[in-house]
C-alpha cells in the first residue's frame, strides 16, 4: 500500500484549529457559551481531560435503559445546544435516533437531518463533520472530483450514508461495498480512491489498488470527532442566539361585499399553527408555550438574547373623543399592522389589549377588531384567552380575603395568641418565614429570632391594626354585576359583628392589573406587587400586601400572566395581547412587557403599534405620561383615530347612544358638522399629541355612509391642524390593503424627528400636577378639590408618595368632566372629588367627578346572541 | 432495443386492483373514509373522473404563492389523510416540501420520511409508491437481484433517491447518470437493468444494452400515481384509527431519605413533554391541545375514534373516615398507577380533581399528591391548570349578574319597554334569539313573529317575576373569603333599593362544576346548563338559566373546560384532571368523561383508578349512586384508604387538629386504639362499599411512626371484616415501587366478579331515599326533616324533580352528621335542615345539619410561606 496516499486525522491539528476557531468566535461575541453534550452508556470510557479544557463538553452517562429519557432532558436543557451520541452502534435504535432533537443533532443521525442531507439541503441539517473532513481530503488529492470513482467499504449507517450523498454531490460515482463482498476486487480495482470506515485493519492486497488512489482510513471515535463538531456547534449557538430575519407568510384575504359578520369573517380563515408563526418572526421554540394551538405565551428571556438588537420604530394608535359606540381604534391598528406586514413587506407588531369579559357578555361585545381588521381566531381573544385576567382577579381577591381575615383574627386573639400561630413551633422550631422578615425589617426590628422578640416588638409585628374605614383594597370580578357596587360584608355569625361597607371593581380596573401593565421584569412585578397599599392602620401607617404575608403567593399567581400571549390578525401578522383596557378608571395601555418585546422583535426598521384606550386626552396621556415615564421607552408617531360620525357629534349633532338608531344627520351628508367637529375635538387631540412632541398622523376610519366630500373636509382640516397627514382608511371593508395608505404616512412620520417630552416634571407638587393636566390637556381653568381629596394628598406627601406621576379617573365621553359637553369645552373647573394612590403600579390616581368601576347589564345584554353548536363546536354571535 | 424487457404501468390493471382492495378493506370497516388530497397549481391539468369515482380524492388548486398556506390547511384538516404534490419541481422548494406533514406524505418527499427511507425504517415512513412498483417489476424479472447493477437514469429528486435506497437495500450495485453523462454507454453495458426515470423518450443505441436487461419506463404521473397510493392511505387510515397499544416510557425515581419537600421532589424531576406523553398512550396529535409544554386539553373526539373499542378495569378509591389533616388517597392513587404502570407494566391512568385555590392557600397547600406520589409539575397542578375553574367562576357569576340585573330592569320597566328591549328593532326587523323562541316554547306559545304576541303574552314572556326571597343562585369566588358568607347587595344608589341578603360559595361548589362532572358530551353539558333552575317566580314556577337567556353564553365559557387536561406522576404515568373537589357540600368526584376517555385510553386489560373525596360514606356513595348512575360505568374494585393515625382515631383516641402538635397516642404503639378504629370505622366503610356489591382492598397508607405490629393488625381485621385483601403502602417514601403489593392485591381484585348494584331506586320518594342512605350508609336510626325541607321536597315533586338521585351535604369528619362522633356512631337522629335541587347537575341536595360552603383563612394561611425566585422562577412553600 503506498502510504504516501494513506490519510488519518490528527487530533492536535484539529484540537488547535478548533482553539483558534473559538477564540475568534468569542471575540466577537464574549457571551459564547455553546455546550456539546456527548451521552455515553455506562461503560463507555474517554480520555475526557483532552476536551475539557474546550469547558464546552459535558459527559452524560446513563444505563442503556435510560438513553432516551436522559435525551429527553438533553432535548430540553437550553443550555445544551449539540447532543452527540457515544453510544455502541446497538443502542442506536430507531427510538434512540429520533427521540433527539434535530437541531441538536451535531452528527446528523436523526432521520429528518438524514433527509435533508440527501436532498441536499444543508442549510438546517448538521453534516456529520467527519464525513465533511473526509471531502476536504478528497479533493485535496483528487481534485477535479467530477466522474472519479470513490469506493465506500466497511460502513453502514449515517456516516457513510453521508459519504455517498456528499461524494455523488460533488459528482463521483460512489460504490459502497463489503469486506467479504464478492465484487470487492473488481470494485477496488476501479476506484480512484477507497474510504474504509469501520477501522478494520484488513489487508487489501496492493496489487488491486489502482496506482495514486488515495485511501482514507476514517474510523469515528470520541477523540477524532469531538474537535470537530465544536466550530459547528458554535457557529450554530451564535446563529440561533441572533437576532433573526423575519420570513413572514402572510395569510391571504379576499374581503367579502357585503361584509359578513365578525365571527364568520373570523371563521373563514385558518391561522396559522402560532408555533409556525413564533417560528416566521424569529422567537426560539423554547420561548414559545403553546395555549393550544392558536395562541402561545412569550417568555421574557426574549429580552436577554436580544439585548443589543436596537429596537424599531414605536407607533401609538389614540383616538379623538368617542361616542358611547367607539370610533374603531382597534381595528385601526390592527389594519394598519396587516397594511405594513402583508402589503408593505415591513416587520410589525400589533400590542392589544386584552378585553374584559364584562362588557364582551354585556354591551359592548368582542374587542377583537372588526370586519377584515381583527386578531384570530376571535372567540379565543374575547373569551378566557390564556388566563391573565382570571390570575389577577385570584390574586387581588386572595389579598381582599386576606384583609377581612386578619383584621377578625385580631380582633378576637391576644398579641401571643396572634403570634403563636403566625409564628408556630414546627417539630420544635419557630421560624420567621422570609416575608414575615422582610415586615419586621419595615418595622424597624432587626432581630431574626422569635424568642428575641419583646412583647412591644411582638405586638408591633402581630397587629397591622387596620383601620378598617381607611381600607382602600376592593374584591373585584370580570362580570358586569352592578349589584356588587355597594355592599356589606361579614354578616355571617361566624364573622362576629364585623361587618363593613365595601364594593367590587370590574376587575380590570385591579391595581394587579396595572402592575401586570407597567413591570418591566419577574421581579420588578413581584416588588411592586410586595409595595401595594391595601389600607391605613389606626396610628396612620400604610399597610401593604407584603405585610399582610401573601406577597408571595401574589406573584406565584401571576407568573404565568407576565408572560405576553401571541396570536395574530386575519392576514396573519403577528399580535401581542396583553393586559388591560378601561383607560378611563385605569391606565388602559396594553403592557410595557409587551412592547419592549415586539420593538426587539420587529428590528430596527420594523414598527410595533401599541394601542391606548379611548380618547387621546386619557389613554394617550397616560400612555406618555405613565407608560412611557416606566418603560423609558420612546414613541416615534401617533396615530390619531377619528370617524366622521363621532366629528359630526362634536360639531354639534344630536346624541348618539348605543342601542338607539343613528340620527339622519350621521347618515347623510352635513359638511358644517364634520368642519365643527374638525375645528374642535379634532384640533385639539392634535394639539395634545404636540404637547409632547411628537408627529401625528389622522387615520378617518371610513363608514359607507360617509361621503367623498367629508372624508376630504376630514384631511383637509387635520393637515391645517398640524398633522403631518390625514388618511382615510378602509381596513374593516378591505382589511390591510384599505389601510395602505395610513402605513406609507406612518412610515413617512416615523423618519421625521420626535422631540418627545414629558408633559410635567413628577417632582412637580401632586395638586401641580393634576393643574397641569387639566389645564393643557382637557382645557380646564382650573381645578378644584374636595376637602377629602385635599386630606389625601397631605397624606400621600407625608408618605413620601408625592412624586408618583398622575392617572386621572375621567370620563371618556367629554375632553371635560361632563359626558354630555362634546368638541373642546372651555371655561370650566374640574372637580377633584377624591384622590387615591396604586403605590405598587406608582400612581396617584384621583377620581374626576362620579366614575363608576363597575358596569352594569343593559336589559338585553349580548349574551342573548351567544350560542355554540355542541356537534361542531362553531360559536355564534360574539361580534 | 428488445420490446419483450420493455414494462410500464397499465391504468386499468392498477386501478382494478385498487378497488378490489378498497372493498376488501370497508368490509372489514365500514367506516374507513381516507381522503387524498391532490395540491396543483392553478394551471395543472388532470382527467379527474378517472380518480373520483374511487371517491377519495379531492382536488385542491391554488396559486404558485400560496401553495404553503394551502398546504398547512391541509396539515390540519383532520378530514385529509394524505397529500400528493402534484406540482411542477420548480415548486418543489425546500420550504414546501417541509411544510407538508411527514404523516401526510403520501409520495415520501418530505426529509423526514426521505431520512427514514434511507435508514431503511420503512415502518412509519411513506415509500414513494411508484418506487415500490418499480422494485416489483425488477423483482419480477431479474431476481435474485443480489449483486446485479441497476442504472437510474434522468432522475433526480424524491422518486430517485427512492429507489437508490430500495435498490441498494435488495443487494443491488445502485449507479445513477444522466442522459449527457460522459460514462453513459460504460454504465449502460455494465447495467443488469436501467430505470428511465425522467420519461424522456431518448434513444439509447440498442448495441449498448446488455442482452436480457430489463428497461423500465418510469415517468411519475398523476394517473399512473393515485391508484398507487390509494390502498397505502387507507391502510394508514385505519392504523391510526384503531387503537394504539401504548410504548409507555417510565421516568425513573431515585428516592432520597429522609424524604424532601414536595415541591423538591416535583421539581427534581423532568416530566416528558405531553406531546411525548399523549403519542405513548396512542392519542393523535389532532386530539391533543397543549397548554405549555406540561399539560394539555384532550378532545372528546377520541370517545368516538375509539367508540368499539372496550373499557378497561375501573378501580375506585375512597377512603375510611379521615382526621382534618386528610389520610392520602391522592398520593394512595398515584402511588398505585405508578405501581401498575412503571413497575407492573399494566397500562394504567389516574384520574384526579382539580384542586381549589381556596385550599391552596388556606389551610390544606396543594393537592397533587405527596412524597413520591404527585403529579408533576406539581405547581401547575395546583394552581390554574388549563383555567377550567376559573371558567366556572366565570360562567357562574354571569348568571348571577344576570338575576339580579333583570330583576331591576322588571322592577323598573313597562311591559312594553321590556318587550322594546328584549326584542329589538334592527334595521326596521324584531327577531327572537334561538334562545327566546326556547323560552317561549316553555311557555306554551309557539309564535316566532314578535308582532304576534298578544299583551298577555308579552307580559309572560318579558316578566321572569322572580321572588326575591326564593333565588336559589349564588355568587361564588375560588378564594377562601369568610367575609362572604352573608353579605347584602344593591345598597348603592343606582340599584333603586333593591338590596338583598345573599352568600358567595367557594367556586367549587357551584352548580356547574357538578355539571362539569356529570355530562357526558358537549351537547350534554350545554342541556344541562340550560335546565339550571336559579329561582321560583312569584307564581311558583321554576325560572332557569335558558329563562335569563344567558345558556349560550355560558357553553360558550365553558367550551374548553370540559375537555380533561393530561398531566403525568413522577414516574411518567398519564393523569387526567378533571372537575371538582368537595365530597363534602358537592359531589366530589373527578369528571365523567375524564373516566371514559381514560378507560378507552387504558385498553381492555388496563387500570383507571379514580378517586372519590372525603370517607367512603360520602365521596363513594356519590360515586356510586350520581356518577356511575350518569355514566353507565360499572366499578371494579374499591381501595379503601386508611391510616393507623385516623384509626387510633376513631378507636377513641384524643382530638387531632390542623396546625397543633399530634397528641403522643398517635406516635407511639397503641395496638387498642388501632384495633378500636378497625373494628368500628373500618368495618363500616368496608360494608358500605360491600352494600354496592363491590370488593374491597384496603391500603394502608404506612407513617413513619406506624410499627409493623400495628401495620399487622389493620391487615388482619381488614380482611376479617370482608376485605378481599388489605397491604400496606409505601408510595410516600418509595413512589410507585412503594405499591406494587396493593397493586397486585388491585389486579386480583378486579378478576374477581362485582355484582355492583345502586343503593336505591330513584322512582323512591325523595324522602325514601334519604332515609336509606342515612339508615344504611351512615348507620342513622331516621331521618328528621325541618318544615323547611319538607315544604321543599314537597315543592319538587310538584315540579317533577323528585326522581332525581341525592347528594347529602354532610360533614367528612363523622359517619354522623356530628363531626366529633368518630368510629361508627348508632343511635341518632340524622337533621336534614333544608333541601335544594340542582336541576342542571341532575341530584337533589339534603343539607345535612350547618355545612360551610365557604371556608375561612387561618390566622397564618399557607400563603405565607409561598414565594418565587424572580431569577430561576422556581417556586417555594406550596406542599
Amino acid at each position: 500500500m503506498d502510504i504516501t496516499n494513506q490519510f488519518s486525522f490528527s487530533h492536535s491539528e484539529v484540537i488547535q484549529s478548533t482553539k483558534e476557531a473559538m477564540v475568534s468566535l468569542q471575540g466577537r461575541n464574549p457571551a459564547i457559551q455553546p455546550l456539546l453534550a456527548i451521552l455515553q452508556v455506562l461503560y463507555g470510557k474517554v480520555n475526557k481531560e483532552l476536551y475539557l479544557i474546550l469547558k464546552m463538553c459535558v459527559f452524560c452517562r446513563c444505563a442503556c435503559m435510560q438513553i432516551v429519557e436522559e435525551l429527553l432532558k438533553l432535548n430540553d436543557d437550553p443550555r445544551v445546544h449539540g447532543v452527540f451520541l457515544h453510544l455502541p452502534s446497538t443502542s442506536l435504535t430507531s427510538r434512540v435516533l429520533n427521540a433527539l432533537k434535530p437541531e441538536k443533532d451535531v452528527d446528523g443521525v436523526t432521520d429528518l437531518n438524514m433527509g435533508r442531507l440527501v436532498r441536499g439541503d444543508l442549510s438546517k441539517g448538521f453534516v456529520p463533520p467527519i464525513a465533511s473532513a473526509v471531502l476536504d481530503l478528497l479533493e485535496k488529492h483528487d481534485a477535479p472530483l467530477e466522474g472519479k470513482t470513490v469506493l465506500l467499504v466497511g460502513g453502514e449507517g449515517p456516516l457513510c450514508l453521508a459519504l455517498q450523498c456528499l461524494t455523488e454531490r460533488s459528482g463521483m460515482v460512489a460504490l459502497k461495498s463489503h469486506w467479504n463482498s464478492n465484487v470487492l476486487q473488481r470494485q477496488v480495482m476501479q476506484a480512484d480512491a477507497m474510504v474504509l470506515l469501520d477501522g478494520a485493519n484488513v489487508d487489501v492486497p496492493p496489487s488491486w489498488i489502482r496506482p495514486g488512489a488515495a485511501i482514507i482510513c476514517c474510523e469515528p471515535t470520541l477523540e477524532t470527532g469531538i474537535p470537530e463538531y465544536i466550530p459547528n456547534l458554535c457557529s450554530r449557538w451564535l446563529k440561533e442566539q441572533q437576532y433573526q430575519p423575519w420570513h413572514l407568510h402572510s395569510l391571504k384575504l379576499q374581503p367579502l361585499t357585503p361584509v359578513p359578520s365578525d365571527i364568520e369573517i373570523s371563521r373563514a380563515q385558518t391561522p396559522k399553527p402560532v408555533t409556525q408563526l413564533a417560528e416566521e418572526i424569529g422567537l426560539l421554540p423554547e420561548e414559545l408555550e403553546a395555549y393550544g394551538r392558536n395562541k402561545a405565551k412569550v417568555r421574557l428571556s426574549l429580552l436577554d438574547r436580544l439585548h443589543s438588537q436596537p429596537d424599531g420604530k414605536y407607533v401609538l394608535v389614540a383616538g379623538i373623543t368617542p361616542t358611547p359606540l367607539g370610533e374603531g381604534k382597534s381595528t385601526v391598528t390592527i389594519g394598519l399592522v396587516q397594511a405594513m406586514s402583508a402589503h408593505l413587506k415591513h416587520n410589525s407588531f400589533a400590542c392589544l389589549r386584552q378585553p374584559s369579559q364584562g362588557p364582551t357578555f354585556g354591551v359592548k361585545g368582542g374587542a377583537a377588531g372588526g370586519g377584515y381588521a381583527q386578531v384570530i381566531p376571535m372567540e379565543e381573544f374575547n373569551l378566557h384567552l390564556t388566563g391573565d385576567i382570571h390570575a389577577i382577579t385570584a390574586a387581588n381577591n386572595l389579598v381582599a380575603a386576606a384583609i377581612d381575615a386578619r383584621m377578625l383574627h385580631e380582633a378576637t386573639q391576644s398579641d401571643k395568641a396572634l403570634f403563636n400561630r403566625l409564628v408556630p413551633s414546627v417539630n420544635g422550631v419557630r421560624r420567621f418565614s422570609p416575608i414575615q422578615i422582610s415586615r419586621l425589617r419595615r418595622l424597624g426590628i432587626f432581630k431574626t429570632d422569635p424568642a428575641a422578640l419583646s412583647m412591644q416588638e411582638i405586638s408591633t409585628f402581630v397587629r397591622l391594626d387596620l383601620d378598617p374605614s381607611k381600607i382602600t383594597w376592593q374584591r373585584v370580578v370580570d362580570t358586569n354585576d352592578r349589584f356588587l357596587r355597594k355592599i356589606t360584608v361579614g354578616q355571617a355569625s361566624t364573622e362576629k359583628g364585623q361587618i363593613r361597607e365595601v364594593w367590587f371593581d370590574i376587575a380590570v380596573a385591579s391595581e394587579i392589573m396595572a402592575i401586570l401593565a407597567l413591570a418591566d421584569s419577574l421581579e420588578d412585578m413581584k416588588n411592586r406587587l410586595a409595595r401595594m397599599v391595601v389600607g391605613t392602620s389606626r396610628s396612620g401607617q400604610p399597610v401593604t400586601a407584603e405585610d399582610l404575608g401573601v406577597s408571595g403567593a401574589l406573584a406565584v399567581l401571576m407568573k404565568d400572566a407576565i408572560k405576553p400571549t401571541l396570536m395574530q390578525t386575519l392576514e396573519g401578522s403577528p399580535v401581542f395581547v396583553h393586559a388591560g383596557p378601561f383607560a378611563n378608571i385605569a391606565h388602559g395601555n396594553s403592557s410595557v412587557l409587551a412592547d419592549k418585546l415586539a420593538l426587539k422583535l420587529v428590528g430596527r426598521d420594523g414598527f410595533v403599534v401599541t394601542e391606548a384606550g379611548f380618547g387621546a386626552d386619557i389613554g394617550m396621556e397616560k400612555f406618555f405620561n405613565i407608560k412611557c415615564r416606566a418603560s423609558g421607552l420612546r414613541p416615534n408617531v401617533v396615530v390619531l383615530v377619528a370617524t366622521v360620525r363621532a366629528l359630526k357629534m362634536h360639531g354639534g349633532g344630536p346624541n348618539v347612544s348605543a342601542g338607539a338608531p343613528l340620527p339622519r344627520e350621521y347618515i347623510d351628508e352635513n359638511l358644517s358638522l364634520v368642519a365643527g367637529g374638525c375645528r374642535s375635538n379634532l384640533k385639539k387631540q392634535i394639539q395634545i399629541a404636540h404637547l409632547f412632541g411628537v408627529p401625528v398622523v389622522v387615520a378617518l376610519n371610513v363608514f359607507k355612509t360617509d361621503t367623498q366630500a367629508e372624508i376630504d373636509l376630514v384631511c383637509q382640516i387635520a393637515k391645517e391642524c398640524g398633522a403631518s397627514d390625514a388618511v382615510p382608511c378602509h381596513h374593516w371593508a378591505q382589511g390591510g390593503r384599505g389601510s395602505v395608505e395610513l402605513a406609507k404616512a406612518v412610515d413617512e412620520a416615523a423618519n421625521r424627528p420626535s422631540n418627545f417630552q414629558f408633559l410635567y416634571n413628577t417632582e412637580m407638587p401632586i395638586v401641580e400636577k393634576i393643574r397641569t393636566i387639566a389645564r393643557k390637556v382637557y382645557g380646564a381653568d382650573d381645578v378644584e378639590l374636595s376637602p377629602e381629596a385635599k386630606s389625601k394628598i397631605d397624606y400621600y406627601n407625608q408618605q413620601g408618595y408625592g412624586s408618583l406621576p398622575i392617572c386621572m379617573a375621567k370620563t371618556h365621553l367629554s375632553l371635560s368632566h361632563m359626558p354630555e359637553k362634546k368638541g373642546a369645552p372651555t371655561g370650566f373647573v374640574l372637580p377633584i372629588r377624591d384622590v387615591r394612590a396604586s403605590v405598587g403600579a406608582g400612581f396617584i390616581y384621583p377620581l374626576v367627578g362620579t366614575m363608576s368601576t363597575m358596569p352594569g347589564l343593559p336589559t338585553r345584554p349580548c349574551f342573548y346572541d351567544i350560542d355554540l353548536d355542541p356537534v361542531t363546536e362553531e360559536i355564534t354571535g360574539l361580534f
